[in-house]
């Protein structure tokens, strides 16, 4: 009676969620640990998704008129000091290049050598070295606002690391834009933050929740941080993306200034926004099941796997030829705007193997071709978000037409059923008890709505007592009169608690 | 009579050709210097020509079956030290990082701290990381070919720098490949060499020279080295993309080992090539004239620029609103397979002075609209490639049936004055006395195509000599008895020689 259902990955997320994600990892093939402590290796599999992600946000940033250009990896460390709050931010995980060389010593062994006259650090984040350039490229309001975007590696030497989640060097986009005037820079953090979340839930599928995070969780340097915050499906949040309103702290710290419309000299105001490879852990842990990956089709790897079913020799180079013209056929349909990105898994395996394989590795559709198949022109479609024995029949005149909108289907089933999930794990709470009851069982716990007075002591205090952060103050909660749950003091909206990655 | 012609870059080709590119770079807003030794911007009109490069190949490697990941930006010391040539090659110019953190001594100055236990070398290539991963991805011939392509940064600390030709952080592509057999990742490597420079001929319209170095200029662990070789104006060359066949010398050093179809372990057979924003200096020396830089169409960060001619402020509305409607429909136009990029000028500044940053930032075509054109509906399209004042003559109802053809033209135009350019200055010497001087004047100079029986002692003593190198061994070269302009020994064909950057 007790028999358990035998699935893909082991262990079960109810089992043990962190070693369930590994194993999603491992299965789709998507990374693995490098030899170097806390940096990742991103296979194949893994790094087109990052490739799709790219593609659609380079396209989204471009169409709001930013242009991407390319920074040093190094910051001199006197560039980095240059804003108190922001070097102190950085400063316990900086890699650190202190020589240029290596040379023998006397044992012959090489050690570093030709010493730097000052310190370079690899990149955290590029307000300095950027800002720096603005300060040379802004001279006029006529040079506003400026609106540059970079994709590239960055290193944060963090003590724990998890691959995508958390890694000491992973890839990101940063943009950095200069404004004659705060609102200006105010109107452009929120607008990027606005972009992260249309992306998110149009093409990762990801319901994110747009918000402002506390003082206590601002970047450093930062005026005020906008982030927006998922839930994962062992309830935990993920930030998934910040934007930032810096102010006039780092064109201080850099000497942005500019000449306004009256003719005087002012500084400009800044902002800044970033999205990295973490994208890619938000997707694996909100859509993936006890049997591995589910790709949203909009940045999936490949769309579509052929897998030939091969019973006898006699029909094989039949069903290989059929799969090829079907293939070369389909991957001239266009799916959000791109040709259908179609494979034929040729490999010399028993066919369960191969569809169990793609199904671990979350691609949405299989189709799985014999000769009744090829005779009878009804073929039969799978789809990675449905239970795994639940055959579509289409007809081969059709199957061109329809998989578009399957492929739709399935993205749009995705979001919805993270949208359910999160709100089914949403909670608004009222009371202590009741709040550390949420968060004490691994039963409950998610998102809890409360009301707290801006008292960063009691901030401070759950998140050493339980591990609990406030996520965000969300954007579209409204106003509402309470107390708040610790201090009784009256509150007038509600913030997002939740234990986070 | 001795009147000099303007130019609208100081000094000329003629008059100083380094700082000519230099200042060829600035006016066109490509790059500039930053405060990190040796390391550049890449300011918007440069960087998005590294996206078209980027687009491109990219495109061409997935066509041939290569597939994108990431590996590490750090490098443990004891891999690099693996293969003995390759440390040697590197060790002179690495960026070593050594402590992970900044700490405050006590004299509240920031130093580095957290001293690393092996020290980590910043990639100056990545054979030895991936060839980490490739030891584990590998196991069967079934595995082979592995055929992997990485977009990074990477490092070098040159002593002297020069922006995009040869600066301590560049951006490339580096294609690394396993093999189950010698004569696979022979292919391999001249498939990827003859991409390159079918690259180079299409889309820089470069026309580079394929051959193979010498064993004295061989990529450090490599069992051969081949070559894209460009001619700049100066008549030097550029070495502009390398592909290399490493034998199983990195397979031995990364234990890359698998089961050949008899059942043996067995090393694979390796390669190794890449490009970098270098081919952006190559261009730029190659077609760029002493008005400035002249971009290929088929690269070009803009297709084409509207300049608004406004003599009257009363005109001024309907002028730009032509403006805006010509660009939009002009934007539906393909060239090349993706829309035609047009800008429109709408600063304040004189029309000539718009015309002539245009005529310096390199753009193909340029529209001048004004009262007349618009009454006309006769258009007056400028060529980048043309004399300044030559203007061609298009009714508005062709321009976008046109305007592919005439970018084309551009295109092809340029690719056959640089190959009319290095054949002119390519010479045939059989006399020492004749390649000295040959090399020794500044009137002179370019290819010297020689015998050369591999003696490495004259190869050595001509690039301290004059500082005149064997650029590559080519391989359109027909056989041809002959003997060595050093030793007079018989030599079966001829190799070149040029001064180079």
């Amino acid at each position: 009676m007790n028999q358990k259902v035998r699935t893909a990955i082991e262990p079960t997320r109810a089992e043990n969620y962190p070693e369930w994600y590994q194993s999603v990892l491992k299965a789709a093939d998507l990374a693995e640990h490098s030899p170097v402590r806390g940096c990742m290796v991103i296979k194949p599999w893994g790094y087109s998704v990052w490739e799709n992600i790219q593609r659609v946000l380079d396209a989204m940033f471009k169409e709001t008129g930013h242009q991407n250009a390319y920074f040093p990896l190094f910051i001199p460390l006197s560039f980095l000091e240059k804003e108190a709050q922001h070097v102190e931010g950085f400063a316990k995980e900086c890699a650190v290049v202190t020589h240029h060389r290596l040379e023998k010593n006397k044992d012959g062994k090489l050690v570093p050598a030709g010493e730097l006259e000052e310190p370079l650090i690899v990149r955290p984040t590029s307000e300095m070295i950027i800002g720096h350039s603005f300060s040379k490229w802004v001279d006029s309001y006529r040079d506003l606002p400026l609106l540059i975007n970079q994709w590239a590696n960055v290193v944060r030497w963090e003590m724990r690391t998890r691959m995508f989640l958390r890694t000491a060097e992973f890839l990101w986009q940063e943009g950095h834009t200069a404004h004659a005037t705060a609102k200006e820079a105010e109107i452009e953090t929120l607008r990027m933050l606005e972009l992260y979340s249309d992306f998110c839930h149009r093409y990762l599928a990801i319901p994110v929740i747009c918000g402002e995070k506390t003082a206590h969780e601002r970047f450093p340097g930062a005026v005020a941080t906008y982030t927006i915050e998922a839930m994962m499906q062992d309830r935990k949040a993920l930030q998934s993306g910040t934007s930032h309103f810096l102010g006039q702290n780092f064109a201080k710290s850099c000497e942005i200034l500019f000449n306004n419309e009256q003719g005087e000299r002012e500084y400009a105001w800044t902002t800044s926004w970033g999205t990295t490879t973490r994208l890619i852990g938000a997707m694996i842990m909100t859509h993936s099941d006890d049997d591995g990956l589910v790709l949203p089709p909009r940045v999936a790897s490949a769309h579509l796997v052929i897998i030939p079913f091969i019973h006898k020799e006699e029909t094989k180079e039949e069903i290989l030829s059929y799969c090829e013209t079907l293939a070369a056929e389909l991957k001239k349909t266009h799916y959000d705007g791109i040709p259908l990105k179609v494979l034929v898994d040729k490999r010399d395996l028993r066919s369960g193997e191969k569809g169990w394989s793609w199904v671990k590795k979350g691609i949405p559709l299989r189709l799985e071709i014999g000769m009744r198949e090829i005779e009878s022109g009804e073929l039969s479609l799978l789809r990675r978000d449905r239970p795994h024995k639940e055959k579509t029949t289409v007809s081969r005149e059709d199957l061109a037409d329809r998989i578009p909108d399957i492929l739709q289907e399935i993205q749009d089933h995705l979001l919805k059923k993270a949208t359910a999930f999160r709100k089914q794990h949403t909670v608004r709470i009222d009371s202590l008890t009741e709040f550390n009851e949420f968060f004490a069982s691994d039963e409950k716990g998610g998102f809890a709505l409360c009301h707290w007075n801006e008292d960063p002591i009691h901030e401070k205090k759950v998140q050493e007592d339980l591990n609990v952060t406030i996520r965000c103050i969300p954007f579209d909660m409204p106003e509402e009169k309470g107390r708040c749950i610790f201090t009784g003091e009256p509150s007038s909206r509600r913030v997002i608690f939740a234990k986070a990655y």
